[in-house]
């Protein structure tokens, strides 16, 4: 029996740990694109299973979904002036449309009577080639709100590339609505959030800090940008979700306008807010261990991992068989409102504890290890993943004994990482010990501080420490954080401690 | 109360009427990038709806999603050699990643710095990325099957375009196996053109013809294609589904093997198989009626619209909460395993008349109409959109009147698009006649003629009527078909009668 499962301890590398943690539990994978992962199926059943969560509340909030081309003409781009800074410099261009025979030699080259007059980009947002559209399709007051999501993929060229959190190509949502007012389209970008905050608490398992974006943090064209922010077992923050008040201004930008019950022509207001697979990463740093993945029931592609054992092929035919009814019974008591996940493992050529790291590894919440002796006995061995307490259980409660554990382990990720975020978040009033904090690659957590409120100082201080504000809290996490005090960096007055971090 | 829906007649001109419909009852637009359409939300839903029929049955038969990137490097698709002859001819090609600020005026530029060093095409089909990659996860027979799908967006540049039916980006299911043997393929092949059948047959209820592509129409790079394929009201051919045997040319070109049993090293064999967007063009095809959309209710957008009437304030409160209770019982309820999907429409500005025909137009399968008497009388008109039929049906029996009827209408719909079908199915045997058929603009339906299998009898066919063949049946529809005979142009003999059709 090996234990030896190849991938390093988060302790002698929390990188290292990741990416092969990443690859080994079939997870993702690189691709022969530079930038580009490949998302493998334990990986993409966890975005599907998120893609499900959301969804539902965003029909239960009255969105609908749609889908908008995925390339985008060049001059849109430009229409919005923060808009083209923001992601002119990271775009994928179309220029030609067609390849033909290499004439000088094998393969195919670009045929070059096939140049497009105007460049296409792929898509690394869509709120220029939505606006466009919603120009066609809002004339009055009658037309509004319009509340459309989309599921796709976008493209943000990216050099650096880390599986699931940093890579050119990714899949999201986006939500993008027009609203008759600015209130409204306040109204909504606050739902949103709130939709983010639930999802990652309750769904993920993940604390998340929810707030506003600093001006400079904030999305390319929007008025206002709210997040939730995550933070990882380094201590690293990440960015888990961002709805976005746009205001008016890609309504300025494309010309969209309303007619008023009173007749009067007015802009309309907008929203768009995007949550990615890099949810799927944040999923897997803050709750893996080092024997591999940890996922949270809700969300974890195999709930219950069957190892039925026998030395002899007679002894494993009535293990596999009781092992197969467990799958059935299971799946249909289901859990959560859904079937529970569960596979059976008949592979015969690996020993017991290969399979039982191989589960731990792809990150089942549980395992049922069924011998014939305790087919005899008529009970299971029940291990959980996250303490690995094991227990054993007569069959004919494992289904209430499944259930009730996979709600504990949903429960007890939450508030372990809840913990570590609260042990991890501190309080610093000196710029010394500010900058003692973030020195090298340490400046683990979240610090909330005091800002003096200006690009400039937020500026400065990321400058020296690598750290930058992530949010500005809606709510304090308690009430002495919401006084006014004095900026860490240059002593000007600031009217409340706002959240600093390292973010990947 | 106006009549007129804005929507030509089908016998005023098909394509008219068609692109009329699709635009007019919210099923998809077009967009400003040529060849690209906006779907919008009444026809997603249709096509989530259909994603989450076929996806069950591909997890139903041990299949699982992963994705892969949408970009692929120019030199891989080159490595199969037919594979580059279909696919080269009309692919986005990406050639920079950064657009710059106009030197000599406004907007934005391609940034000449920015040039790739190898071009990235827009995959117009993911065969070379998707086993480039298994080359990496392939090397033993214990690897094998390897079972996966991707829903995804892909790319074939198209000039002529039409909504749903022929456009350059649209969305798909891609599904790619690997296997150890040539027979293994061939078994997944067929389990996933039945699976096709009844997912056209059962959930749009629309009759396909499934067979085997000849050697000109099969897929570039497979060793056989299985198809299935529709008809549309106007006696045109929709190809709606494809499920490819790729015998070992994709593991040749990418040097993908495995080790047997036996130790031997062995070529693996692979399929792949894809249903699109176009198959939302074909449902509307096949059952929309001058009046709008006519939507199986299986995969209906909406199912049920009620419509709560009312003269005055006092009126309409109790209409409209009564409508409401309906609702929530009727979603409560379900139908085919999901909550029923029902709209009530409170809209204040428009008649009946004006709503009435609004649904009719948008697909919805039944309509309630809930007016200050009817609730007083205990009782609703129920008025069903396929047919026309209106009854009277106390309150509370409306909601199993509603699940008789939509269970009613999915079998009505296929039963009618069957008859239709055998109607416009013929035999033809001179070529007096099969040209006759197919003149001009004519030649609606399927004909069984004669072949003597030879490519330049088939093309020699396709030039001189614009009729190719759809398919080889794997059973005949009577068994005289399957008898040999005459090649209807060359008089040679034939096997059996294969179809034609002009198709989209």
């Amino acid at each position: 029996m090996s234990t030896n499962l190849g991938i390093p301890k988060r302790s002698e590398g929390f990188s290292d740990w990741y990416n092969e943690l990443v690859q080994k539990a079939d997870l993702a994978d690189y691709s022969p694109v530079r930038g580009c992962m490949v998302i493998k199926p334990n990986g993409y059943r966890i975005w599907e299973l998120m893609q499900g969560a959301l969804d539902g509340m965003f029909k239960d909030t009255g969105h609908e979904n749609a889908y908008f081309p995925l390339l985008i003409p060049k001059s849109f781009l430009s229409k919005e002036a923060e808009h083209v800074e923001g992601f002119a410099k990271e775009c994928a261009v179309v220029t030609h449309h067609r390849l033909m025979a290499n004439p000088d030699g094998p393969g195919v080259v670009v045929d070059p009577d096939a140049k497009l007059e105007e460049e296409l980009v792929i898509r690394p947002t869509s709120e220029t080639i939505i606006w466009n559209m919603y120009k066609k399709w809002i004339q009055s007051y009658r037309d509004l709100p319009v509340l459309l999501n989309q599921w796709c993929n976008v493209m943000r060229w990216e050099l650096r590339t880390r599986l699931f959190l940093r890579t050119a190509e990714f899949l999201w949502q986006e939500g993008h609505t027009a609203h008759a007012t600015f209130e409204d389209a306040e109204r909504e970008a606050l739902t949103i959030l709130e939709i983010y905050r639930r999802f990652a608490e309750e769904w993920m398992a993940v604390p998340v800090l929810s707030g506003v974006k600093s001006n400079t943090e904030k999305f390319a064209g929007a008025h206002h940008t709210y997040c939730i922010e995550a933070l990882s077992q380094e201590g690293k923050c990440i960015q888990a979700g961002t709805s976005h008040h746009l205001g008016d201004n890609f309504a300025r930008a494309f010309d969209v306008t309303y007619q008023s019950p009173e007749g009067k022509l007015e802009y309309v207001h907008a929203t768009s807010w995007g949550l990615s697979t890099r949810m799927v990463g944040t999923l897997i740093m803050v709750h893996s261990d080092d024997k591999g993945l940890v996922a949270p029931p809700r969300l974890a592609p195999v709930q219950v991992a069957i190892v039925p054992l026998g030395k002899d092929e007679a002894a494993r035919e009535a293990t596999y068989s009781a092992a197969d009814r467990l799958a059935e019974d299971l799946k249909k008591s289901g859990w959560d409102g859904l079937a529970v996940r569960v596979k059976v493992d008949k592979r015969e050529r690996e020993s017991p504890g290969f399979k039982f790291n191989d589960w731990e590894l792809k990150g089942a919440c549980l395992r049922i290890e069924l011998g014939p002796r305790d087919l005899e006995g008529g009970t299971v061995v029940l291990a959980r993943r996250d303490t690995g307490e094991k227990a054993t259980v007569p069959l004919d409660e494992v289904v209430s004994a499944v259930g009730e554990r996979l709600a504990d382990m949903q429960r007890a990720l939450f508030e372990n990482a809840k913990r570590f975020r609260d042990e991890n978040t501190f309080r610093i009033d000196t710029w010394e010990d500010f900058e003692k904090h973030f020195e090298g690659e340490g400046g683990a957590g979240f610090v909330l501080a005091h800002w003096d409120g200006t690009d400039e100082t937020e500026l400065a201080i990321s400058e020296r420490t690598k750290a930058t504000i992530r949010c500005i809290l809606r709510e304090p996490l308690h009430p002495d954080d919401a006084k006014p005090g004095k900026c860490v960096l240059t002593g000007r007055p600031s009217p409340q401690r706002v959240v600093f971090a390292k973010a990947y």
